[in-house]
């Protein structure tokens, strides 16, 4: 078994690789786990497609996906919190629990940051972040977690809280899961933008409650007035999903005084924002980055049927087709492809 | 007396006047106050020199000065808490204390803003926000209260506290502001910068542990680690001052992750920042404008001694004289510029 | 039309009379409403039942009722956001607008506290402190308001969000309008407590997940962990709304370590906790008086439909009979008690 | 050496011992020290002339001290930022690292609580928890990093900053340490109460502004009444050091509305206090246990000069006289009683 670890590996811009790679082995804290549906998000596609995301260049092979799923296949010697089969969505990072941002528990701070990279049939995790699905939760679904987890915390980030009005730029995967994590966290107005008129059909679908086309070109502050309008009140909080520089400028000119705006998506490397109206607003422009202690409320909400993530997934591939999958999803085609990273003929009696 | 009221006012750029005003009479919640010592403040400047501040354009003329103190002179009807004779410093907003801000107490943010322009002889303000001065505090002291009540606001805005490490871009009037209010809620180690070697030195005195020159065009990543390993560590908390893009952008390479960036300088329209940094760091980049609720603790602290702002004095000048005032501050040779306010042969009876 | 304003009046311990009082003319910034539904809350009863209210004494006879909805009669001369025939809900509470607290927006802590007594025809009361009611919602649900607004900002209080377990001690109609407003919140499980069985089924129907009958003279350690039992974890929140000294204490000892327990009932003088468990685990507890600024929240999540208060109104009664509203109400048999202030045959012309 | 570790244990109340204990040796994160300063606190003495903490029943023999200074004798294989030689300050919680608050950083709240004793000659400890002391401070100054790391944490958790009046009720060791703390976070008047006129005389010596004398029976409302007289105003802030029930409620009498009480002091299993007149200030009643994150801030203050605390020492003893330095402190005669842990020829050659 360890010389059969197929993985999908990105080696560069528009490089992409099905690769067999060793099958690892779970240290004393470690599980190894089976991977079963794991989800394809858009920095995945950066890496694929620009070869960076954000500022951050790839610099060595990595496998992809961070959204993952799976079925515990063995167990480290000191994990007494799992079993082999259980059913599980994994919380990619690795933090080294010893930095100071670890000690203070900002995780998602590591100094030595690593993920593990899931499209691929096994890997090993530390135990301490891999959590078991409810029975009634399928694998998609568990896949489904790490994006809402992160829907969820930037939720926290802003204080978003029943009864506010929220402006989402960008109508993503990001975009779709912090509309569902708004609707849970009592939002009361929530409008949101994109570039692509199918994708607004789309959210609008899944809980917006308006939306607004806009051109790349078009001037942040007339875009602002026209949202404004739209939604009937300035919006209370605004979560930037999109990367855009023009999606930052019209959150800043469109959100009240006083309130909060996340950057979530990824810009490049500077851009170009009106930061004396955020100055004289006394905004509140928070960078977000991945999630942290989200994951049991998001796999609460799923369970208990208050979010459903299954109607985000759009394709399906198998692990051996992850390409065409990614290829769809680079197309903006549709909203979430799901890798399917079991074995073609069953996976291992392990499991 | 309601004839006499010299004013300094600015007309647009370049272009200010010492001009007779009618002498204002108090509403029934409202103060008369015969002037004294008014400091000039970076934004009067700005004014005069551009005609503008930040993204506001100067739409009509203004009186000048917002660093006010003076002895009441008449009062309102309903007024309790003041008599005439009293030494008082003002907070120069006069709120509406009736939209949504003024409502939850965030009156900096009111929806109909309005200033006392405070160089000249006489204005009138709502009682609420006039403030007896203890009896070991000069008028330039007072007139000294509502920079160091933003410096306060601003330290209180990041939620500095002992033991920290901070960094300031800009040692002009708020940087020297900031240092003295930062010392006082217990700064560990502050470092500043600015383009003139001057203010540094300046700077260095009256409280911060390091300093760093750099250059308007240097390269903020660079000046970011130059300015991390003369603080022997990341700052957790920054506050940017000068208005600066390059300063910004230095404030978000150099700040360590998780931390606070506030930002008090106003800059120009747009400004060309490395957002993303920020993203992946979870910075909350924070603005800030005027103070609220600042006012007893500035006043407080300069009684106490705690906080010596006079010596930030370097220039006195009267009403008469003050454009030379405001010609010295405009060639940043000095640190603060006083206008005394009084009447050349003593003020009225009523004082 | 000033002499026939009927009003309900507590004069002391079961004491409670109708009294025609003169019908108050608006000030300048007050409009003048012509009631229709009250609420009746249980602190209306406890100065009946009780001749008090907590801590507090009634000092003079005082006009009952502080859960109104209206239709606008009058206007006050500088009132230009609402006009006669309006239907609004109001905030009961009269802040002086000018006190060290109201200035900080803290106006529910006003150093002048004079409430709206809102079971007559008329009241005046601060344009700025009433509400239009949407076209659909009724008076029923505009005098729900109150309750719903307070149990937002209990929720606010406590930072509740999607995703954490709650424990609320007492379901009454405080109770009752937390769990309604939890769940809007995003709450994950609701467990409740009481000494009725009744209103134990009745929570359930609203909303609570699981609920736990209890008695007055239990250890509250042991109920402590049966609670936990019940809810798989210990609560990430706890509010108290009985003003039970046990209830409080098992908040204390159910609480996870590090969370909130918010007091909303009033007890009595003093009461008997195990502070030294709160002090170990870092508990955070937190008074609540009335609310502030969650009008417009809880305006919106009746009229668009997320929750639903009329489910909790059991009785109506006119205003000529509302004493025997008010025995219905103390024989908690019922949920929420009505008191329809309109005048027997229609309203004046004005209405 | 492995035979040899003298160690000062607490079997119950009043029953201390001198015993010698094994050496321990370190694991591969973990450091042994050899001590030397070890301050003498409250809760030490509280296990031994109560046989328990507050609530906290003493269950084993347990080795006394935890205010710990010492020099490192051994270092585990993967420890690399400390060396053998190294002077330190060690912070005496062992976290498991693993458990749901050591994840989220609030070590202080581990599931599986263990404290190094360090009235010894040596302890091993997890080198992440072990601070290098600047070549400026004494061992002395650094067995007292602990408490004063305790008041800068309470101080945090208050969110004491520049311009704010606190009280603090109790003026022992913790009572100290907290003014020492709260004057480096800029406070502006402190008021500090008492049963001891010999305490309240030395704690105006280091800081205190004024000071009050209470009696064990007087009526607490009547004692906040003459500090909030005593101070000018009420209290922004209180914290609350000396565990009795009748200062918990000065606190509460005396605070402002909207203010915090912080509950640092172990109380009996349960008190009697004013809730509802918390209740009705929306008064924020926090819990204190140990600290959290403060070292460095500690260290760096008292290095810097910023804060003095050898002034709290008033005696000396060796490890072998440590029961006479305890009767010392048990009587209160004293401020803080360090016991000097270093063998009486001199350490090991490893030191």
């Amino acid at each position: 078994m360890t010389d059969a670890n197929l993985s999908l590996i990105v080696y560069g811009k528009d490089d992409m690789r099905l690769e067999e790679r060793p099958t690892p082995e779970p240290g004393p804290k470690e599980v190894q786990i089976s991977m079963r549906s794991v989800g394809v998000c858009g920095s995945d596609l950066s890496f694929w497609v620009k070869g960076r995301l954000g500022n951050l260049l790839l610099s060595q092979p990595k496998v992809m996906g961070h959204e993952p799923s799976g079925v515990i296949s063995k167990v480290g010697s000191e994990v007494t919190h799992l079993k082999v089969g259980d059913r599980v969505a994994v919380e990619p990072l690795k933090p080294c629990s010893d930095c100071s941002y670890c000690r203070r528990g900002l995780y998602n701070h590591c100094s030595k940051p690593v993920n593990s990279g899931c499209i691929t049939r096994y890997i090993c995790h530390p135990a301490n972040f891999v959590y078991r699905l409810p029975d009634n939760m399928s694998f998609d679904e568990g896949a489904l977690v790490q994006p809402l987890a992160l829907a969820f915390y930037a939720c926290e980030r802003v204080g978003l809280r029943a009864g506010q009005n929220l402006l989402v730029t960008g109508a993503g995967c990001l975009g779709m899961s912090v509309v569902l994590a708004a609707k849970a966290y009592g939002a009361n107005k929530i409008c949101v933008t994109d570039v692509i008129p199918e994708r607004l059909d789309f959210i609008r679908k899944i809980g917006a409650d308006v939306t607004a086309l806009v051109k790349e070109d078009e001037d942040p502050e007339v875009v602002a007035q026209r949202l404004v309008g739209l939604m009937g009140n300035e919006p209370d909080v605004s979560i930037e999903t999109s990367g855009s520089q023009s999606a930052t400028s019209t959150t800043i000119y469109a959100n009240r005084s006083h309130g909060m705006v996340l950057q979530v998506g990824f810009s490049t490397d500077t851009v170009q924002i009106p930061l004396v109206v955020a100055t004289f607003k006394e905004l509140d422009i928070r960078g977000n980055h991945t999630s942290r202690n989200s994951y049991p409320a998001a796999i609460e909400a799923i369970s208990s049927g208050r979010v459903n993530v299954k109607q985000l997934i759009s394709h399906r591939f198998s692990l051996e087709e992850s390409i065409n999958g990614f290829t769809i999803a680079a197309n903006k085609s549709g909203s979430k492809v799901i890798i399917d990273c079991s074995r073609p003929n069953g996976n291992s009696l392990s499991d």
